[in-house]
């Protein structure tokens, strides 16, 4: 229960219909507090954090203003929405955020009628929020929509697209957007549009003006008069650069405003609530705000532990075992000294997918494209055309954004372009918007692929090496976190393409297992005297060994961590058919379903995927094996 | 063989090197006679043509100017490329375009090494020669690279992520971007990037301007003062518009000139040859330019067939059987008219994918939101969380663009939005970039969808009526050109879902057909004595049918238009192993591999999936069947 002596108006807050009923001049002390709980409740839990801060007093402002749930709030990827969630009915219940039938990190229709439009994935909000809004003036209902999205997410194609078209309608759309401009994504922000937005390359006129700001007014940064210069700054940049691009586009543009000043933003919302046609609010915002620290380190802070607020993220605790994306950092590294065309790509996932001191040691061939996956992919296509070695780093579940790239630009002219989707599989926390469940059925009916999941960390690296080494498109697919443990080396060795490793030869059975999944498909092999594959490439299936287990086992028994459909399962079930050869198949793998958020042991457990769930579904199938010693029990 | 007397220069232009030979003075005369090639070897074979007619001056300039292949040209799409490959080696060969062994409709990396990237969906263009540039630099190389890109293509968000990322690179690559802009990409051009490039509403200064123009000049469109005030119009909207948005982006703005200039598209490009760092040179041409017929039609003669250029495209011929395309256009306003929330979204095709009647019945609820594949299927998303019933018609191809946004927008949701997915499965002549091989398998992976084909033209009315009854997201996809021709009737009845059709009860082995192969597995299965099945639904599948099936029956053959990798025929593999039942399948589909272009009945006959193919499938799998007598021999 919330302590109402320290929160005595947030206490009081159980809806925005609640915060409404406070004056406008106590809004200023709701911000307080709502930025104190929410201090203390992710130190509790843990989750995204910085972001949250950084959208206090715009979440207010926007409940108190707005008739949510019937007005619609489209928050952009949802990093920035605990604020939103306390406002919102989940107040009591937000440090249970992340777990397991606990509050979802992002925003969940099925969760609450104030969570409009579920995302995850980033630059959807302006599309969503004029398709509401669209249909509402369809409906003849006047409820608003307002898109709020960061400056991170407008470097994305999609949302260049939605503003295109809503600023182009002959028919205005009533729609709003506010972008938060806090000069970061995740990582921090890059490319053409940060340029736009006036930080990297401010016009001569602004710079100048700046200067002389500085000489009238002194430059300490922390003085009354340097927070002048610092709002002067602000006004001028929106005077000169982004004002033209989003009028030009369509939109009715007011900004940059400080998106922590509450009664200003309270007056410019007000205005804007009910002007017509599609209007565009730039409000300046610190990532972190109120939190000295994550203000400090924002990128730290995005997403963070419970920790002790008083103290701050605790210090980097001793290494454990190494994750995927370790391996993949220290491989891409290795790699790069060995092949200097190696070429390091990324879409605004530098710290996530590893690359951090790719970035550093080898800067000229480093490419943070920012959040564009589809340009990622083509660009990668293009260096492949000239003998460039592209490595394209992703996160499965955004692999989807540039599957065209994929199959137009890469696969399709056979470039040699190779994928290191981290995330793939299971994922967990993030929940069912950051699951990598699909990525093998997607990537195996692509032509000319070589797609490869690895049983632990020293395969992943010796995977990466592979498919570098080889000519034409090569997709490694590894999940969170770390396997097995077992030490990746530091060699370059590849392996041989299409060729399994047979781990335990057994009887009866074949577990043909993918990825993550052979360790716990070789510990009940084992037990129940079964062999088991370790089968390393989803395509090519390794055809020889398939045929050959076929000739002296019964039935086969397939694993992975992607869904059935399709997946790797699926090409075992099409290499007997094709082959003429009758043998029982029991697919294990993902539902058709999405998976809510929970632990990745928990994912697994419930998919059936894990060892107990691998055991329970064979002896279901086939109940005689219970009576059977395990080869290891018979010596 | 080219006539020497008619085209005295271009004969003895094999290849640039060859052009480069000429003097500057006499390229003018090269343009003219490459531009009566073009129309005289269009009119023979078909094919693209007012794209062509656009760019010869451009592709006359750029081969002259650049030392091609060492440097490099990408072109956007390639609906362009004509001119190009008649001056690059495929001069004598531009007549078999888009014809099976015949010059690819599209640059095509394999055909030659003029063609630096293959294409064919819009927007890769700028991506790729950034890349080209950065592989180029790393490796010491000085070539360089141009990405010539229409208007059209520009409203793409990945044209604006590989801009961005272009124009705010630290290390400034040196790459030109030639913005070929004519006001059209396939469809007329709408949306905020029209605006932006100054059409729809320029700044109120340069209407100002424009009109004192007027005034002073007079209005005479064709006297030489107008020509003079429209060159003006030009360079005012370039001044005051487009410039500031792409040097705020971090590019060199040159322009906008006249395309069809030649000498000052030589003495610009010139100068541009050599500048340093990111470079768009913006030129305004005319599609169809010199061809007054395509000038005036310019959607029309966007693509034709075989016409007498003296006399211009033939009138419409008496209706031909009608298509899939006239089945879903038909539908969609008999729809619209029982559905007052239905919307309608098209991604830059409104021809293409049947939505002109549509659009003028219904502009209201008519959107074409630009090549913006990504934003039509969240918009939609959008429009379904307020209870409109969106309609997205896409090509399948087109389809890979906005996956993500199906899965994570849309399904993960379960929001109910329609997908009408023309040009699926085989295309034919426009080549492996159009083919829709693939949507089976990415569809039906994804959880929540319903994914069914239709084998005949009532059956896909149907289908439609029922995805947009259904509550939750579905796809309707189609074939190319017509069916069995049989008529599609005017009711919105729908199907059960999840309800195959027996067609054939015979012995022996069922049937599977899918979509498209339906009349062709029929009509084998009838001759065979075999039962045959129209599956309707590829998800869900009709599960009682198959098993009914199996337990009457020794084997299945599955039929379909898709890759059989993931396709539906593993769906069927995958339902009888997870029901435990083993029985022989044997799976025909499209290969795993890009076909080329040819005709879809080519193409169809080397998959092996028309009616002789599956014939000899069957039989090769199973020879005892040839000497069974078939059922209707039987009486």
């Amino acid at each position: 229960m919330i302590d109402s002596t320290r929160y005595p108006r947030l206490s009081r807050i159980q809806t925005p219909h609640d915060l409404r009923r406070f004056a406008e001049d106590e809004l200023v002390g709701v911000a307080e507090e709502l930025r104190a709980y929410l201090i203390e409740s992710v130190g509790r839990s843990g989750g995204h954090f910085a972001a949250g801060l950084g959208v206090i007093e715009l979440t207010v402002a926007l409940h108190y203003l707005y008739n949510t749930p019937v007005d619609q709030l489209v928050w952009d990827v949802g990093h920035q929405t605990y604020p939103h969630k306390i406002l919102t009915g989940r107040r009591d219940s937000i440090h249970t955020v992340k777990q397991k039938h606990g509050v979802a990190p992002f925003p969940k229709r099925e969760e609450s009628e104030y969570d409009t439009f579920g995302v995850g994935h980033s630059s959807t909000s302006i599309s969503a929020a004029l398709g509401m809004a669209i249909a509402n003036q369809a409906r003849g209902d006047s409820r608003k929509a307002v898109a709020v999205i960061g400056d991170g997410a407008m470097t994305a194609g999609m949302a260049f697209e939605a503003l295109a078209h809503a600023g182009g309608m002959d028919e205005e759309p009533s729609v709003l957007v506010i972008l938060n401009d806090n000069n970061m994504s995740i990582s921090e922000a890059v490319g053409g549009l940060t340029k736009m937005l006036g930080r990297a390359t401010a016009s001569r006129t602004f710079n100048a003006l700046r200067e002389g700001g500085k000489k009238i007014l002194g430059d300490k940064r922390s003085s009354p008069p340097a927070r002048f210069v610092k709002r002067w700054e602000e006004q001028w940049k929106g005077m000169f650069v982004p004002s033209t691009a989003f009028e030009q586009m369509g939109f009715h543009y007011t900004g940059p405003i400080d998106g922590h000043d509450l009664p200003l933003l309270l007056s410019t919302l007000k205005r804007l609530k009910d002007a017509k046609g599609p209007q565009l609010l730039h409000i300046m915002t610190t990532k972190g705000k109120g939190y000295e620290p994550a203000e400090g380190d924002q990128i730290g802070y995005h997403a963070v532990g419970p920790f002790d607020p008083s103290k701050g993220l605790p210090a980097k605790s001793a290494p454990k075992k190494p994750t995927y994306t370790d391996v993949f950092s220290d491989w891409l590294c290795d790699a790069a000294a060995a092949e200097p065309l190696l070429m390091g790509i990324t879409p605004a996932m530098r710290e996530g997918s590893g690359l951090v001191r790719f970035s550093k040691e080898y800067p000229s061939r480093y490419f943070d494209v920012a959040i564009a996956e589809q340009h990622a992919v083509t660009l990668a296509a293009g260096m492949a055309t000239q003998g460039a070695k592209p490595v394209v780093a992703i996160y499965s579940t955004f692999l989807q954004r540039a599957y065209d790239q994929l199959v137009h630009d890469v696969a399709t002219q056979n470039l040699d372009v190779l994928f290191a989707i981290d995330r793939a599989g299971v994922v967990g926390p993030d929940g069912a918007t950051h699951a990598g469940n699909l990525d093998l059925s997607y990537l195996r009916c692509v032509p000319n692929m070589v797609v490869m999941a690895p049983a632990d960390e020293a395969e992943c690296r010796q995977m990466l090496s592979t498919g570098l080494e080889f000519k034409g498109p090569a997709a490694v697919r590894y999940p969170r976190g770390s396997g097995t443990g077992v030490a990746a080396g530091t060699d370059l060795s590849t392996l041989e393409i299409g060729k399994a490793q047979l781990r335990v030869s057994g009887r009866k059975l074949a577990i043909l297992a993918f990825g993550a999944c052979v360790p716990a498909a070789e510990t009940i092999g084992r037990e129940l005297g079964l062999s088991v594959v370790n089968m390393r490439f989803i395509k090519p299936l390794d055809r020889a060994m398939v045929l050959e287990l076929a000739a002296s086992h019964e039935g086969f028994v397939t694993v992975e961590d992607n869904v059935v459909a399709g997946g790797a399962g699926s090409a075992v079930a099409e290499l007997l058919n094709a082959e003429g050869v009758l043998r029982p198949v029991l697919h294990l793998g993902l539902p058709d379903a999405y998976q809510h958020h929970a632990s990745r042991e928990d994912l697994l457990a419930e998919a059936g995927i894990d060892a107990a769930g691998i055991r329970n579904a064979i002896l279901k199938r086939w109940p005689e094996l219970a009576t059977v010693p395990a080869l290891s029990a018979l010596g």
